[in-house]
């Protein structure tokens, strides 16, 4: 199992308006390609890809929203599809547990210390001026991999602190600065290539 | 210069709604994906891309857009922005020269094989049985590089032909089928590498 974490520190935590996801849904749009990165291939989903997402905007942070690849339906590959799942899964009344919105895609109240106490793995921490992932041990664990990523706004100190308490590596994709979801096609491509040993 | 050509074979050639992306606008989605894989890094642009679009749908085809990196303004990278600056050079009466619509998108008509006559470089074809990108000589050339691609539909025979008429090659990003736009993050990633030699 392959599991992403994305933090989306102004990701808004209640229904909002697919015509606006930069604005006033706090850079969903950001979360949306990251599921998008993280699930798809050309013509099929990637079936061993969970993606967990953390919304920290208002008005009622925070939760978190998970999507599935192995369950996962009626999701697209463009922003707005994955943006409508998410919305629906914030029109759940959510609890401390979680619920499933629609097929694959569930939401609970919680932070990232939870998903990670839940998760409970080994973390790979994408920082630019991390060690280079091109080289690292990608093939096999029986764990398999737990990859956290931040938003336009990286991670905040506190966030750090709580990776701390875990085993983590903190690695970067490649020489320059990129997006989260960027950088998700890449681990992609360094795993794709470590299972097939090319 | 580093050059995309990303081929919507559906993709609409009149203005169209941003509400529906991969419907009405025949997948515009996936050039919007693309023209943000290409041009963007973390908090900043790629200066030294530009990406073409072939918009072979209806009711006017075929049409070329073209985003300039060095000159591009008003772009944000969500889909819904890129699709808002393609609307707009739509809204152009497109000549068969180049004419600005927005600082950096021009528009003009034409087909995939005027605008491989127009860059006349080496092409370097995406498909997925091609040779591995990796292993590739991406550091440095004179004319830097024209990549190809083509949407979730791939190249006809006939686009084929046309770059048969050319220095070729045909490259993979990897072992598996991926979207246009994954395959350009990846590109990028093989060619900042070469770029800082690492």
């Amino acid at each position: 199992m392959k599991d992403f974490i994305v933090i989306g520190h102004k990701a808004v935590t209640a229904p909002f308006s697919l015509n606006d996801l930069p604005g006033a849904a706090g850079r969903m749009d950001i979360l949306c390609r990251c599921v998008n990165a993280a699930l798809f291939l050309s013509h099929d989903l990637r079936r061993d890809v969970r993606v967990h997402l953390v919304l920290k905007g208002e008005p009622a942070p925070p939760k978190l929203v998970r999507f599935d690849g192995a369950a996962v339906r009626y999701l697209s590959p463009d922003e707005r599809s994955a943006a409508s799942l998410i919305k629906k899964a914030l029109e759940k009344n959510a609890q401390d547990f979680w619920t499933e919105s629609m097929p694959g895609v569930s939401i609970r109240k919680g932070d990232f210390g939870d998903l990670l106490r839940e998760l409970n793995k080994k973390i790979i921490y994408l920082r630019e001026d991390g060690e280079d992932i091109r080289g690292k041990e990608l093939g096999e664990s029986p764990d398999g991999f737990l990859f956290v990523l931040g938003d336009h706004m990286g991670l905040t100190g506190d966030e750090e602190k709580i990776i701390e308490g875990y085993e983590h590596e903190i690695v970067s994709a490649g020489p320059l600065s990129l997006h989260a979801d960027h950088c998700i096609i890449i681990l992609h491509n360094e795993m794709d290539r470590a299972e097939k040993h090319i």
